[in-house]
């Protein structure tokens, strides 16, 4: 599916950031000054930082990435539950011809779907990124509302958190790409409420087309959770999308 | 990921039942009574019918395959919340050698990933099984809390969705699943809150394994959204599965 909203093209903006350039959600990218907001504009709140509801396992982990972040040779990517302004759907609008299908009442209750959940019963996950490596690595934990089989992460809830880290990589690597093929093979389930390690690399790249793949491990590495590949096609600005 | 859980295993159940044989969650099957239940069992409401929250798109879809219910060869197949009771829960542990990896009381407050949104924001579908012709037709309709890029259904509740589609077709053909590879080919993504309906079919049993394969399109039909295929593997009952 899509991999192009609002909230990855604030990511690529946040990567194209200066430290210190603090912007509120809808700011234009290289535009170095805040825009005029209309009044239901606010600052969100940027979920990949620790919570109360992240275990042991999720901020050692989460130290442990911002450490290598200290050299640059990492990034950590921000990430929001994306209540859209309404001057950043004038944006989404004008990037994809005016080709969302939503109504914008509707779009402004809608809310990114990995970052909808009430603080720890979802998706909780921090990505980071190496430029060098082409690589991204998603920790995450997945909350009691994510189950499947009973005590077990739902495979769709893992298949989502595949789906949007080799999204991201594709995505940071390339600007903005539309998922066209998943390819994900079970090995062994994932205990509810514990975290795992996903490590996606950028394989190739073929014109519009950008090749990903990942593996889904346990925090010690000793447990092989999930194989995928990914397939993503890169958008081109102003041609609709159906 | 595993498709065996209580909820499909009350599916089964349910398959299996006279008309009018109306039990409680964790009832035995095939006893023909009711099981005798701790104080914290209740009835759980049905989700697979009508509510408030519906399109009438999915409404009048809904109607169109009740008519097909109505010689016998479609069955509507029912969907909880599952919030496990310890009647259930000691059920399912001694089904899977006392595997599960989370605590009881931890048990008691998690939920079945598909079920767990307030109704509307989340996924709201009925599935349809037809025995002679092994199809799981599953209608769905994606709200506002699954988005993905602005104004369309993330892929990742789309990939929910066809596993939990394929996965029933596999289950209610051969028993309890562990879903082995889902390959999922997105064409045209989603509209937020638009109805979709997804074919599956079982193409293959080869001892232990189950090949189904789907497709989603519009309710007109006209677009084809997406396609996908699963390899489910028949679970061994009492065997551990970490």
């Amino acid at each position: 599916m899509l991999r192009s909203c609002a909230a990855r093209l604030r990511t690529l903006r946040v990567l194209r950031r200066q430290p210190g350039d603090a912007r509120l959600p809808g700011s234009q990218p290289g535009s170095g000054k805040l825009r005029s907001f209309s009044f239901e504009d606010v600052t969100e709140k940027d979920q990949a930082l620790p919570k109360p509801s992240w275990s042991k396992d999720l901020r050692l982990l989460f130290d442990k990435f911002m450490k290598k972040c200290e050299d640059g040779s990492w990034k950590r990517l921000p990430s929001y539950k994306t209540s859209y302004t309404t001057s950043t759907i004038q944006d989404i609008r004008a990037f994809f011809s005016g080709s969302i299908p939503l109504k914008e009442e509707l779009m402004s209750q809608a809310r990114l779907f990995t970052r909808s959940f009430e603080d720890g019963l979802g998706f909780e996950y921090v990505m980071f990124y190496n430029d060098d490596e082409k690589r991204v690595v998603c920790i995450c934990q997945g909350g009691l509302y994510l189950q499947g089989p009973p005590g077990f992460l739902h495979g769709g809830a893992l298949a989502t958190l595949i789906d949007i880290t080799l999204g991201t990589n594709a995505m940071v690597a390339g600007g903005p790409v539309m998922t066209a093929n998943l390819d994900i093979s079970f090995k062994r389930p994932v205990p509810l409420c514990s975290v795992v390690v996903i490590n996606s690399q950028l394989d190739k790249v073929e014109g519009r087309k950008f090749f990903v793949s990942c593996n889904v491990r346990s925090v010690d590495e000793q447990t092989l959770h999930t194989e995928g590949t990914g397939l993503f096609i890169k958008l081109e600005p102003g041609k609709s999308l159906i």
